[in-house]
């Protein structure tokens, strides 16, 4: 997959990480992606749901397997504004997916923090797409809420 | 806590260990308690939901934060047959509850492979109640299973 496809769909995800802003949550937003098309979009939802487990990336997953009908998203690549938490990225392990795009690195929260490669180890990880837009939604969210 | 009261809770979480088995899913149960109560029960609902976030310990977090109305879990108990892949572990972090109490150790899946202390620093592990019985439920399983 060329960059300009990887940048397109993660623009699509920064457009859900706006929807969450609007929201008043925390801005990160998520695409999962089949055959070069997307079949599942998802934003954090903690505060609107009151549940800590309402990450962009864990919604993304339901609906995408919802979707396709089965429990795996092999043959599919998860977007996400920001890189997972160490819950997604567990989650998107037991998903066996096939890539995993994220923007921003989450330097506190982030799954690097606490290890390495917790993924499938067929998984592929592409980092730094339109980080700087992806990471900048967050800072300037915060900023506000000070 | 007294061991006795773990082990009383213990046997709660076993119970919908149990009702997953009848589902034909892998048996695993969970209970949350606050103030020495159940506010929550489930079992891991994978197969049913064709979900991979579906494990006993999420849907555990998501129905004890919509009971209590907010997104954490302070004060909370969280006891599961099985001790909790990355995923739970990482979202039981994100609830900052105050215990986890597992069952059997797992050596494929369990945080401890991947991650030493993946929890909220205030969070207390107590592992091994009724690990028998609970190593039991998974193992008869997959032996049916073959």
């Amino acid at each position: 997959m060329t960059g300009t496809e990887d940048e397109k769909f993660m623009r699509a995800a920064i457009e859900e990480a706006r929807k969450a802003e609007s929201r008043g949550e925390v801005p990160i937003g998520a695409v999962v992606t089949c055959d070069g098309r997307i079949i599942a979009r998802a934003h954090n939802l903690t505060e609107t749901l009151t549940d800590p487990t309402a990450h962009a990336e864990m919604q993304a997953i339901t609906s995408a397997t919802s979707f396709l009908g089965g429990k795996y998203l092999t043959g599919c690549t998860l977007y996400v504004t920001v890189e997972p938490c160490l819950m997604c990225a567990g989650a998107l392990a037991w998903s066996q997916i096939d890539r995993v795009v994220y923007g921003a690195a989450d330097d506190k929260r982030g799954y690097h923090v606490f290890c390495e490669n917790p993924f499938h180890k067929k998984t592929k990880i592409v980092s730094g797409v339109l980080s700087d837009e992806c990471s900048r939604l967050v800072t300037e969210f915060f900023k506000k809420k000070r």
